[in-house]
């Protein structure tokens, strides 16, 4: 009689061998060569697990659940991975696309939606169990289907997206998940290669590959339409072959100022929120990839395409300049800061570590051994709308 | 053998009893008939437990630790509690003061500081052991301890914070923390009864309830000093009893406004961020205590002082115009937004209930009893500056 409720007291223990910890402190980083995703937390800036098996993250982005406990990987193959922060493990996982770039997570977080290359389209996923929920094929205009980029979410069940090869932005309804509603803005501009929401949620900011300027949308004033802005930022300047895509996500505001990478150029832009016209330009190291606000907005950091990309630049906000050029390691391939901005880590793909930063002193507290580090994400983005 | 093996293992077991859980859906409610705290989660919104021994809770505010695990409660017998939400118990208690009315946690989450009425002044404390750290008397310019009020953290090892008595603003600076460094700001103006740091740590505001106006400082260029703004908005009118302090925090924040309580009248001032002028007033039901803008910005709730405490009203931010009054209980006390701002919850002490709202349909979804609820506060805050 003792012996199986023996047995079954270990077993249980075991199932239960996680201490008990907060989610608030957790992140991800994306180990792209070997498919793996190791989970980090910033207190103490230390490795709590690694978890194998994700697939092809050459190209990874990750949403979190609304409770910060999971995440919701998508991988370049199509694989959408549910991962559990807490037991270091895949709670879920399918793959579904052929090949995709990014997705997001209803506000109210039960919903993801996976943004497809191919085919094109979104498909959404109830987040609770991985069961598909809607598939959307992006169907431009001319017939065609588009690769989807720059998918966010909007309040409701709403989630907003571009096509690339249409030129179009979708918003899609899904309070009725059988039957999405979609509201299209067609012709709005030449190969729009990524998006950003502004954090409020009410600006959506498409960057244009084909041309020079910016689509916005008003999203609390749909009537009014897609309109552009910055136009002809680079004229007079012939641009330069583009090495690597610049990256836009909701980062780029600081206070009442939105720093977008100038596609093809060695600059940054700075525009004001309010006029939305370009109000500034900072010369920069090499060809901005992504340009991230520090939480207060007091600082922008930036990092490069290829040659430049063994080199980060720190520009202060109020008087536009870099103050310091750093060379936190080889080839840095994404940022991001601890939620009240104190450390940034970095990820140095070639040098196989991530590199954590001091944001007063600029200089580097801690590393940590990752494989090809590729993206970071920290849980506070589970309370943000578009991250 | 095998006994002592299985009591320890059953032993074993019920120390880990917990289920696992995210932190980033939680929040307390403070239940201040009883001293006890209510913990809850905003995803299915039930309550999880209900915690006992916190002392004197009829004005209680807390912080959150960096991973949102641990609260810091403060009552108002000077009690500071290390509240443990994953296991729903006191993991720590303190008895610090003769009288608090808040706190502060600092960037880093290693100091908690808390604002003591009596004696007036800062007292510090580890957050892993609650061991003291430093006293800090506010003794003025005059020589007299002042109350102290409107206590925030900012960048660094520092807190800010106002004597109500001295009318003054001082930054302690505890990067030693055997050697505190105080910055003084004397002679700002006549008893600031409260004050509000906007979310990007830049702004301190304290308002003033011996004199119509505002002091502002800015903590990006603290040479130039306290300033003055609003000043006189109220003149020509004659200001009515205050039935309760107005609450400044920094969710007054919209967009690049922030929204304050008119103390004294019946209205919500809307202020101008870049200029720091008024732009705006919105008439209201009563005399507003919290006006908080939704996380997006698009509206501000507002409740108010007895009598007029039975009712909440919704504003539209781009409009500036009242779209709605609920009366969602009797006593509405406080009101917290979920992260991303799907919904809102009210706790409504002489119903002994707590209300949740949709801010979209702007209709109520739930409700969980509560014993004279007052003060909720979920675990988003952990990544805010101020909060």
């Amino acid at each position: 009689m003792k012996r199986p409720l023996l047995v079954a007291a270990l077993l249980l223990l075991s199932a239960c061998a996680q201490p008990l910890r907060g989610t608030g402190d957790l992140g991800l980083v994306v180990e792209r060569a070997d498919g793996r995703v190791m989970v980090v937390e910033t207190t103490t800036n230390s490795m709590l697990a690694s978890v194998p098996g994700l697939g092809d993250l050459s190209h990874a982005a990750l949403v979190y659940s609304r409770d910060a406990r999971f995440a919701f990987v998508f991988g370049r193959d199509g694989g959408l991975t549910k991962l559990d922060l807490l037991t270091g493990a895949i709670a879920n996982r399918v793959v579904q696309s052929g090949n995709s770039i990014g997705g997001a997570i209803s506000q109210d977080g039960s919903l993801v939606a996976v943004a497809n290359y191919t085919p094109g389209g979104i498909k959404v996923f109830d987040t609770a169990t991985l069961a598909p929920v809607a598939d959307i094929p992006a169907i431009g205009a001319d017939g065609k289907a588009s690769k989807v980029i720059g998918i966010a979410d909007l309040p409701g069940r709403r989630f907003i997206y571009t096509l690339y090869d249409a030129g179009e932005i979708w918003i899609a309804d899904l309070a009725d998940p059988a039957r999405p509603a979609l509201t299209k803005f067609t012709n709005i501009g030449k190969l729009p290669y990524d998006a950003l929401i502004t954090g409020d949620g009410r600006w959506y900011l498409a960057g244009l590959f084909g041309e020079d300027g910016i689509a916005l949308l008003d999203l609390w004033n749909l009537d009014r339409g897609v309109t552009r802005i910055l136009d002809g930022y680079g004229k007079g300047a012939e641009p330069l072959p583009v090495f690597k895509m610049p990256h836009l996500r909701g980062w780029a505001a600081a206070g009442n100022e939105v720093w977008l990478p100038a596609i093809g150029r060695h600059q940054v832009l700075v525009v004001d929120k309010t006029t939305w016209k370009e109000k500034a330009r900072v010369d920069v190291a090499g060809q901005p990839v992504f340009a991230m606000a520090r939480p207060d907005g007091r600082q922008v950091w930036v990092n490069f395409a290829v040659p430049d990309y063994n080199v980060v630049q720190v520009i202060d906000v109020p008087s536009k300049r870099v103050i310091k050029t750093i060379e936190p390691g080889k080839a840095i391939l994404h940022m991001e800061f601890t939620p009240k901005g104190e450390r940034v880590w970095l990820s140095a793909r070639d040098s196989d570590k991530v590199v954590v930063y001091d944001t007063q002193t600029l200089e580097q507290v801690a590393e940590l051994p990752a494989a090809k580090p590729s993206g970071i994400f920290f849980t506070s983005r589970a309370h943000r709308t578009g991250l």
